[in-house]
């Protein structure tokens, strides 16, 4: 048996990230950075007001105070987008607005605030020093400093910052494409009527929905029956499409029923192989189709999919972004009730890290099919090989699932 | 001037949920149920192996040990998904596999690893007791049992859930739609060229990508140009097809230059003021066109947008979908460093969160068009009211920023 991190270096050494693509800013939002940004003009670009108010030298104004207040005529006005020349004269001024362009002449800007809001002329209460309420050219970034570093995620402040520096696109690993689909005579589409012996199909609705929450664009297949000919068929055409595809069921022992690796182990470029863990231990990794895309194959059971897809399939969509940013948070909680694990497994148990983070309570109903249990936690419990059970009152680590 | 927390009040108490709709599964991913749901069916709905193995009875193989294995003869097999009738006579067994539905008469599964894995006859070295790997119908949940309650976010394994229940699809509130528009006559597209007094326009994108990060559909407008009646027409237009509408810009001061709130008073329908916080003191909310659609109007400083968003909007999405999760984590950490704000205003200053939690350290460029300090930072720094400064070691309350 496979120890899980050996098994999780093996995806992550296997993957190659995406190739990098000029992406419009809306198409790259949850992309990750795939240039060095430096800044090509200033920021902001032209020295401005960071008030509404009025435009001075600051001189001019020296003596102003609520007693006696400094009356200056006002000259004109200048609002945000004015791209005309002004100029404020000795002992004038100018209406400015936030963000319009500082006239020639002034080195100030008096909040309106410490005004009588005066338009044909002011009177102004209060001196202010020069530079007051002028944002200079460059004051957030000068040409050629260093903006944004290759390898970050593109989230609000990277993409408003790219934009306000003037690019319209940028270099990016986009988000992943993952294909999902189940396997299984037994599966049938919810809303279907079903008879004994089939169930209804869940898995590819719970991993489209996790790998869409882990910043992928997640594609559902229909599930694919017990027919290694046909799995094979649809995994050659979904991996065309896809940049990493993701299978649950048909791997667990082998033989004519197990489709996924039936269909697979003929190609011998995906190796099954049992992980020490509980649950999820049947795996499979590898590369499928002439663009080589990446697969993992997942136990079919829910819970075992579930953490599956937690500790190996959210790394790797990191990985095919080029990034080791995005891991769910951990955190170390006292544990409410006891756990047990096998010996030589690593376990992860589902449980509900209390609000303030401090206690888990471990939950009832642990087996791997156990999915009313899953959409109840909000934490799993990890209890390493070594250990086989834990008290009451022992701090565990934990796994803190996604909202 | 409003307190923060008078004047979020003021919006969550006027925002009303979005009208439950029945969504397909994948519709519904993001969305919060609104119907409690009950299991219809036993969870599993059969009983069913829960290994590849053998079907027995246990009675049959009671004596059996590694030294002197009991064999049986292999009356054929079970794959999972078969709907046909099955029995196990006395001392006899059925090969079964992982999900197949028990056949009459056997009470056990054998696991295929203490076998010989015979397929006319097989070989057990191991008793097991009555029940061992059979998972009993209804053992998940029984008809009647609570499986998920209106309210929860509609994510991986509550979705897969409902579809193991049989649910393809179900009662929910939508992930609400935001429009986001930007307004000022200084405002260029980016790529484009510009003259001095203008700049790029950033803050559709930025809003836009934190508006799906906290789980919105959301849509960019083009920047409005500084007209009254264009830009009334606009919002009165996204109105009919949003359910939330984000400007940014055009409120800071009143007069003809203040663009949306000039076209909003004349409706009476949005209330602009000042609260008490820095950066964004200039706010408006409201309710705009014949749906009585919400409207956040955020001052147009990028650094101010943010945080504005992060406070009002984020809260107020929540609101559209009836739930109160979705918050920001909060934390404690300790100064690395003296931070500063102004005597009652509540501050929220950018700063970077040691990986470990434990430190917060401000950054330098505080300025609330200081873009570039925000894509820097991973967390706010929150200054109460009353307090003007906090020394290096000082605990601040820090809020956590997206990836």
């Amino acid at each position: 048996m496979q120890n899980v991190d050996d098994y999780l270096a093996e995806i992550l050494a296997a993957i190659r990230p995406l190739a990098p693509r000029e992406l419009g800013l809306e198409d790259a939002d949850g992309g990750v950075l795939a240039e060095d940004i430096t800044a090509q003009w200033p920021l902001p670009p032209f020295d401005n007001s960071a008030m509404d108010g009025y435009a001075v030298r600051a001189a001019d104004i020296a003596a102003a105070t609520t007693a006696a207040p400094v009356t200056l005529p006002v000259a004109g006005e200048i609002a945000a987008g004015d791209t005309s020349d002004h100029q404020v004269a000795p002992g004038s001024c100018l209406r400015i607005m936030t963000g319009a362009p500082m006239p020639a002449g002034a080195d100030a800007v008096v909040p309106v605030e410490l005004t009588d809001g005066g338009t044909a002329q002011v009177a102004i209460g209060q001196a202010v020093a020069a530079g007051e309420s002028v944002r200079r050219a460059g004051g957030d970034a000068a040409p050629g400093d260093a903006l944004l570093a290759a390898g970050i995620r593109l989230g609000p402040a990277p993409l408003g910052l790219l934009a306000a520096a003037g690019r319209a696109s940028v270099l990016a690993r986009p988000r992943p494409r993952v294909t999902v689909f189940s396997t299984g005579n037994e599966l049938a589409a919810p809303g279907t009527p079903i008879t004994r012996g089939r169930i209804w199909e869940s898995n590819s609705f719970m991993l489209a929905s996790a790998a869409r929450q882990a910043g992928a664009v997640a594609y559902r297949q229909p599930s694919v029956p017990d027919d290694p000919g046909h799995a094979l068929a649809v995994l050659q055409d979904a991996a065309g499409r896809a940049d990493l595809l993701v299978t649950s069921g048909g791997v667990s022992m082998g033989g004519e029923h197990d489709v996924v690796k039936a269909a697979l182990e003929k190609l011998g470029t995906v190796r099954f192989r049992k992980v020490a863990m509980q649950p999820g231990m049947p795996q499979g990794f590898g590369m499928v189709g002439t663009a080589s895309t990446p697969i993992l194959t997942l136990p079919g059971n829910p819970v075992s999919a579930y953490v599956s897809f937690q500790l190996f399939v959210r790394p790797a969509l990191r990985a095919l972004q080029g990034t080791a940013s995005g891991h769910q948070r951990t955190a170390r909680a006292v544990l409410t009730a006891p756990v047990r694990s096998p010996r030589d497994k690593r376990s992860f148990l589902r449980g509900v890290l209390a609000d303030d983070g401090t206690e888990i309570t471990p939950l009832s109903g642990q087996a791997s099919h156990q999915l009313a249990t899953l959409a109840r936690a909000n934490a799993l419990i990890v209890v390493p090989e070594q250990v086989t059970g834990m008290q009451e009152g022992d701090a565990a680590e934990v796994i803190c699932l996604d909202d």
